[in-house]
């Protein structure tokens, strides 16, 4: 992304300079050390994208509430990694590990505040619609993430609860922050909507895509260790189309190892993925996938704008599915 | 306060309805419990207050920010509680104690961006600086937070460090429910920054009055159990004082009970209350909240506006005082 690389720089300068000297030093040094572990400034860049696609002059009106996204990412991090009890963030550990869970609940409560400071800094003419979406948006986050955590407990989850629960735990803030963008940018309510689609609708693939990665990705590429969500059972879009379709001796063996509690990582890993292969769930994500990539590609063709940013949007959006090789 | 009592049934209503039928349950439930529990709401009164002091026919256009406040504070109490460990609240159980740490934790974020929904209803001509204020208050609510954590571990705190911890805690955002309100009414910046004086310096004379009534306070007017913050070694404005002003002697009797693991609950508050005598922290904690309730009168006076209201605000004040006998 030509433009992403063109204010990298400044988001990343900016995220830093925005706690700086800021006391008392044990509320604001994990905002410090969250926002200094990078990441790939997916939100931020999508909002100057959708920005510009409608007005090019004027991409630095939406810089702050682009940063204001990354804030509220990385505080959907923050707060996450307590809940699900993660210790590992970015090759680095979490806060409430590094610290403890109180540490990272206050500063996950500031970076929330800080993150709508930053939206807040929306040129006056676009600050309503901007705050209304990104208020809907927050409390959408907070409601997949809460679905996750009770799905993770129950047994009968179909795909298409699971693909609302990433829509609303992923796929929205990509949405909203192109709509973001493309409301400063002055762009017309349908094309922002259309907009706001093709970052949904792209956000629904690329997760899908991250739980097939997870499995059948290559290791080197992905980067990170494949099986992992199958060691820790993760209820991903792999394993509940398994659930739901394996044969009955199927079904059985995979709840066998669902269960284990003491297994061989490896052995654990190819037998699951065996029975992934079995129920042609590598196939059906891949399809799905691919849905979710067409519908995208449909809303941005709508969504009008500079044919050179939809260029940038579309190499964006193939991206995601580069990944998967 | 009359108009609280005209607009107190608004805002339970208005309060009650806002997660009305909202999904999921697991988010949502807990954050109706809370706000069911009750409590005085001073802080929508007061937003309210502020804005009929100058402009007392568009009193209606401060209610949505008000009930912003409300439920801003609602969440800083639940966040709190999982931070205290704290198993009651208002007579009921903690979320956290009534459902888990999780369940407080999302319900509280979801709480957060509930109330700037609310605080973005502001009339667009106030929008910016309410908004500007609210996140810069709340940022403060949040350092008030990390200093009476970190206080609780540490022995050098002077009584300046302890009125700054809880002007942060506590008496800003008093200070900037009235601003709000000014702010919406049409106030002049100066007369707004008065009103916020008076609820700031008010807050703070509230807060230590609350230290002095958990010891001197009489158990049937104050409704809580009276030394409560003397049984779990809280560091009040008294602790602070006694152990900076006591002898060597006293000190390390007031340090014998701070240690103590097993003992007599009657038997550590009745002696902690003689040392604190000893002490003359009685005194000195009255002198205090003295001080700041004729400062926050002065700020009162030159915040100009309607008498009748101005009335309302000055009974207020002397509302608090009036606790402690």
């Amino acid at each position: 992304m030509m433009l992403l690389e063109t204010y990298r720089e400044r988001i990343d300068q900016a995220l830093m300079s925005l706690v700086q000297q800021r006391e008392p030093a044990g509320l604001y040094e994990p905002i410090r050390y969250v926002l200094s572990l990078g990441g790939k400034r997916i939100r931020p860049a999508l909002c100057l994208l959708g920005c510009s696609l409608y007005h090019t002059e004027k991409v630095s009106d939406s810089l702050y509430p682009a940063l204001g996204l990354e804030v509220f990412h990385n505080f959907t991090l923050l707060h996450d990694d307590i809940m699900d009890g993660s210790e590992m963030r970015r090759n680095a550990p979490t806060v409430h590990k590094k610290w403890d869970d109180n540490t990272a609940i206050l500063s996950g409560d500031a970076m929330m505040i800080l993150a709508y400071q930053l939206i807040s800094r929306t040129p006056q003419k676009a600050l309503g619609p901007v705050l209304e979406l990104f208020s809907q948006t927050g409390l959408e986050v907070c409601e997949g993430q809460q679905y996750d955590v009770l799905y993770e407990s129950r047994n009968d989850i179909t795909e298409t609860d699971y693909i609302e629960m990433i829509r609303l735990k992923t796929a929205v803030l990509l949405g909203a922050s192109l709509k973001t963008g493309a409301i400063i940018g002055g762009a017309s309510p349908e094309a922002a909507h259309h907009l706001y689609q093709f970052g949904m609708d792209a956000g629904i693939s690329f997760q899908l895509q991250d739980d097939w990665l997870d499995v059948f990705g290559d290791a080197a590429t992905f980067g990170k260790n494949i099986g992992g969500d199958i060691v820790t059972n993760k209820k991903t879009f792999l394993l509940i189309n398994a659930l739901n379709n394996l044969s009955a001796a199927g079904k059985k063996e995979l709840q066998f190892w669902i269960d284990k509690k003491d297994f061989d990582r490896d052995e654990k890993v190819k037998a699951v993925r065996n029975l992934y292969e079995d129920a042609n769930v590598s196939i059906s994500a891949k399809k799905r996938m691919n849905e979710f990539l067409q519908k995208a590609l449909l809303h941005l063709e709508q969504a009008g704008g500079s044919a050179a940013i939809q260029e940038e949007l579309k190499t964006f959006a193939y991206g995601l599915m580069e990944r998967s090789r």
